[in-house]
């Protein structure tokens, strides 16, 4: 079966095998089955067909390498290391130890060579079509007749369970819709999932399935290098259409007792069992983490080999420069993941405004007016795009073989938006945005959270964000939704109370590290008057957008969003009634959280315990800053459907309940 | 095209689309285009196929009608109005007002005959296949030869968004490796999506997507009424595959001028386009919502055929109570949503356990030990049945044509797994679980707050609770997500502490109403001495389970799940220092919050301020228990890869620690 593979080939891939096995024998805990099973093709892809430069893990136009199924984490660590990434063979042996830089499963920004974080399933699977439209996307933007300087595969290795996943199939069928030419895809159709065999729960007919989505599908044995090398060949020929190639694998490949059983997915073979194997290899017993000199030769041509292909790069670009010298700029800066000079000149900023406006307006309005000044602005919306005014007026849709146009139709698809928003993040060279409604952020979840853990710039815009939506009813109000938004550790949620703050809101989300989440209203909202004001607060978090009458505040109020004029509404009646009141917008918890002790205690003094949040949402979290001596309006369970208007009455978001709820907190404390 | 339809067809036919129009137009809000597109499908499945008793909506043999496209909600209201379920004209004239029947998109529990609620593309779908599960089970479970009293089908109306939302994809994937040939979906394929033609970004070949899956695929014109009722026919009569009608229909059928347009999807038509719809349908202009005599007597046919339906049901079945009365007995108990007598006898009571015990192991104890008292019990794992401890030893796999077992295998497909126990639950007769690990509940979250909306008898088991799962790592450790959970409405959470807590938690949520989420250790926890005192704690949400020595706390200790029995080291330093510490076990917030206010100041003293809370989770809303004179032990940023013990000592879960902390807060409470 393998005759045509050779003797250093063969040298070479059982080094990824015994790699994986020694290092999660001696962490105690890992799972070599995948990485045995699956060392053959990512030998071929690795040695033959990937172009990237080790000795620059981040040179621009690499190709990018997905490994979906995230707990093979060691079989990437061990090409990292064995092509000369800088990832030392004791780094290798400190495998899922405190500190190395090789945990559990890969995690971007961690460890050089690392394109993305992958572990849950489906996530490397869709986040890879976000880097090939990325790179479609940028080839229009900045190429020129001759001058080719974005022109890069996207090569991954799948698992049965990334097939199983929702977000694989979101993300598969609108890559067959795109066209994505250069996203390859080896499926390591090994047959085993923890649970048993893949007959138990997935009898379906991937190939066809994936046909059905217009992907280009081969089938090959997946242990022989020129079948391998062959379909890749043909993968890299097919332009039109992504490629799955189905590579036949069996998990654990070599071991004696293990070969082909779950029992080898998720635990360390055994140390008898890692000595039958290198046996059954013809492979030393010891030492463990052997790797012979003609392998790392092999592996380390990639260095060589690198370094060549970047100064070509280097060269070509170079000629780009002299002939398109702002393009070069452009795509220099955007690549560095800076912002282009200017950038925020044509935000608008709503002045002589004075119609209410939905902050979901607003933010179309910021879209469609900073694209002048981030000409690499790509987004779209999961089927929602009128609804959610994220589309890009005159800006051209992006689709099949039409890659000059800014707009994505992701449809349907929230999660894989999610990821795919992410791998254009990661990717670099594009502001990259997600639309869908607040409520449909559940969907995304693991998309948002891994933008968390990887700090990718991740833009995601949540609409209808509240009952305040109406009639649709308590399956498309939010009420937990900004509660579980915040509670995601390095997501900054950010909701504007009106036009203005939207737009302060968008230039904090573009200007930060991180992804953010933008919460924006369906139904409009009067324009607060103060942007200067505004403008300067927002960047704080939370600001005093009406001080008390006399400065001395009995009460203060505490809102985001809609609430916030609600809550000034509110106000007019207490100062009516002598009850001084103070007003704080606070468009971000986490960014209020980052300001130095003197200003929080500015915006909220210790001293005045009379607080009453005001918000349309689950009052969780909120605790923490009206204390004990406060009170929060809020709503602790479903909505319902009817108007907007209705709701917010029925449900008590009223100036006059906030009033009295205000009153009764700033009595209590005075009684204190 | 239609020859084959009849004059009477199309009036009952135009009935239900002008009704659509006339409701929509009238709440001046909602989606015309679907039911007026996909009327003559629902028309040929309602009056020839479904067999259905609408004078008692609860019939338990009846076939189950699953709308996706829960937006079209305006449709199965006019048909339950026109068949007979007792929802009147006013019900639909009142669509989407507050207090109405008929809200924005159908609620289960709101209005008779829904079966589910629908909205969230993909989740009908899904749910169904959970349908078609049960029916399947309870099959096996109860008929006996000559004695059939389980058997209906499922069927369905889905839409081009649910057919690009993951979670069908995962589900349909399952069904057909189930081969539920009972369930049988129309596909309403009018090619419109919210942001155009579905050529923006649905390309790919559904039909031959549904074949790869093992579904057996049809085409049919969706305006036919014969090709429709034909289709149906082969559909009922193939058995062993689940079946897609691909009906080809025109979105607002009918109206001359948004008839295949995008903007019929969400708006009103227009009273002008009404108008001119109803003139190129024959219709009478006025009155609205007319509802012609004959419509009106060929829909309610289906009362008296229901009646006889069910009258032959009651037939079988008292044959059957005559020959098996053990059987019928334990079927109506079911079927009625009652618990059987004695259910809980072979709950494990964990005496005499001495040696740690990790909660997921002694919760797979307490399955594997109640099922004895709940013969009806289903459930599984989304391919992490051995980790999540979720395996019914020796009961069998369910799977194709095999269906005398409990254990389902649900892939890798989270989402889809929690939409199928929801859509169990909501069928009867059985109590349905679905495991997979903690972190992986933000795959499922859709159909969890689905389960709480519909307060749907839904029991998830998530597994590896906190960093305590060591080495996977971030991508694999909880942080946000229990207080996630508990921000959803009407989830009951439930985290034990150790393994006797473990059974009171289950025990409690079968018992009560409504979804709970079980959160459970990966790492051995200490059993905790007091069985009884837990047995009687834990149904009241929180409790003292280690009083300060002397009765009177200086420091309150509040914890839940493993931080329990590291909150008793920590007391036993600080009495050793003279501290006075109750420890209060608090494995569920939502059931404390349903305690008397005596009893929950019983457990916290409001005289007592000093008070820790300890969760290896983030600390949002602690503070509501710990007031602004306590302080938490939390965690507000990601993991890391390690082993568990190190990832708790770096990040400072020790008794050392916690006592420290809880010294500084008893400390400043005494000094204030």
């Amino acid at each position: 079966m393998q005759a045509t593979t050779t003797r250093l080939d063969e040298v070479c891939i059982n080094t990824l095998r015994t790699l994986a096995m020694d290092a999660v024998q001696l962490a105690n805990s890992g799972h070599p089955g995948t990485p045995m099973g699956a060392a053959t093709i990512a030998y071929v892809l690795w040695t033959r067909f990937l172009r990237h430069n080790p000795g620059n893990p981040k040179w621009t136009d690499r190709d990018r390498f997905v490994l979906s199924p995230g707990h093979a984490s060691i079989l990437l660590y061990s090409l990292l290391h064995l092509t000369g990434y800088g990832l030392t063979l004791e780094d290798l042996k400190s495998f899922r130890q405190w500190g190395s830089r090789t945990p559990g499963h890969p995690e971007y920004g961690h460890t050089p060579g690392v394109e993305l974080t992958t572990g849950p399933l489906g996530a490397g699977f869709s986040t890879g079509v976000g880097f090939a439209i990325a790179e479609r996307f940028l080839a229009n933007q900045f190429n020129r007749p001759g001058h080719t300087i974005v022109d890069h595969h996207v090569y991954g290795i799948v698992s049965d369970g990334d097939m199983m996943e929702g977000v694989s199939s979101e993300a598969a069928s609108l890559a067959g819709n795109l066209g994505l030419g250069k996203l390859i895809y080896l499926y390591d159709d090994n047959g085993i999932t923890i649970e048993g065999t893949t007959e138990k729960t997935f009898t379906e007919r991937v190939g066809d399935r994936f046909d059905a989505y217009g992907w280009h599908v081969q089938r090959v044995d997946g242990n022989n290098v020129e079948e391998i090398s062959q379909s890749l060949e043909r993968a890299k020929a097919e332009e039109s259409r992504p490629s799955l190639i189905i590579a036949r694998t069996e998990i654990a490949h070599g071991s004696p007792h293990l070969q082909g059983s779950a029992a080898a997915h998720g635990a360390p073979l055994g140390e008898e069992e890692v000595r039958l194997t290198k046996q059954a290899l013809g492979w030393p017993e010891e030492p463990s983490f052997y790797v012979p000199e003609e392998a790392l030769q092999e592996f380390r041509k990639a260095l060589g080999h690198g370094h060549s292909l970047e100064q070509e790069w280097d060269e070509r670009f170079a000629r780009y420069r002299a002939e398109f010298g702002d393009e070069a700029r452009l795509f220099t800066t955007v690549m560095s993941r800076e912002l282009p000079p200017g950038w925020d000149r044509s935000i608008p900023d709503f002045a002589g405004e004075t119609r209410p406006m939905a902050t979901r307006v607003a933010s179309g309005r910021v879209l469609n007016g900073v694209i002048d000044g981030l000409p690499t602005l790509i987004g779209g919306s999961a089927d929602l795009a009128p609804s959610t005014e994220t589309y890009l007026r005159d800006r051209g849709d992006l689709g099949f073989d039409q890659w000059n146009g800014h707009n994505l139709h992701f449809g349907v698809r929230e999660h894989a938006m999610g990821n795919i928003v992410n791998g254009m993040a990661l990717h670099g060279g594009v502001t990259a945005y997600g639309g869908t409604f607040l409520v449909f952020s559940d969907y995304m979840r693991p998309a948002i959270r891994l933008a968390a853990l990887e700090q990718a710039h991740s833009l995601f815009v949540f609409t209808h964000d509240s009952i305040g939506l109406g009639q649709d009813g308590p399956t498309h109000q939010p009420i937990e939704h900004l509660a579980a938004l915040r509670a995601i550790p390095g997501l900054t949620v950010l909701r504007p109370a009106d036009a203005h703050e939207t737009a302060a809101c968008w230039r904090l989300a573009i200007e930060r590290d991180g992804p953010s989440a933008i919460v924006l209203t369906r139904q409009a909202l009067p324009i607060l008057d103060d942007g200067a004001r505004i403008r300067e607060g927002v960047p704080r978090g939370a600001y005093v957008i009406a001080e008390a009458d006399g400065g001395s505040p009995d009460v203060i109020l505490l809102a985001t969003g809609s609430e916030v004029s609600l809550s000034l509404a509110a106000r007019d009646i207490l100062e009516a009634r002598g009850v001084h009141t103070r007003v704080v917008s606070m468009p971000s918890w986490e960014v209020f959280e980052e300001q130095p002790p003197e200003y929080r205690d500015s915006v909220l003094p210790p001293s005045i315990r009379a607080r009453l949040a005001i918000e349309a949402a689950l009052p969780m979290g909120w605790r923490t800053y009206t204390g004990d001596g406060g009170d929060i309006v809020g709503l602790d369970h479903f909505g319902a459907s009817a108007p907007g208007e209705v709701l917010f009455e029925k449900f008590g978001f009223t100036p006059e309940v906030v009033a009295a709820r205000a009153e009764a907190v700033a009595a209590r404390s005075a009684g204190e």
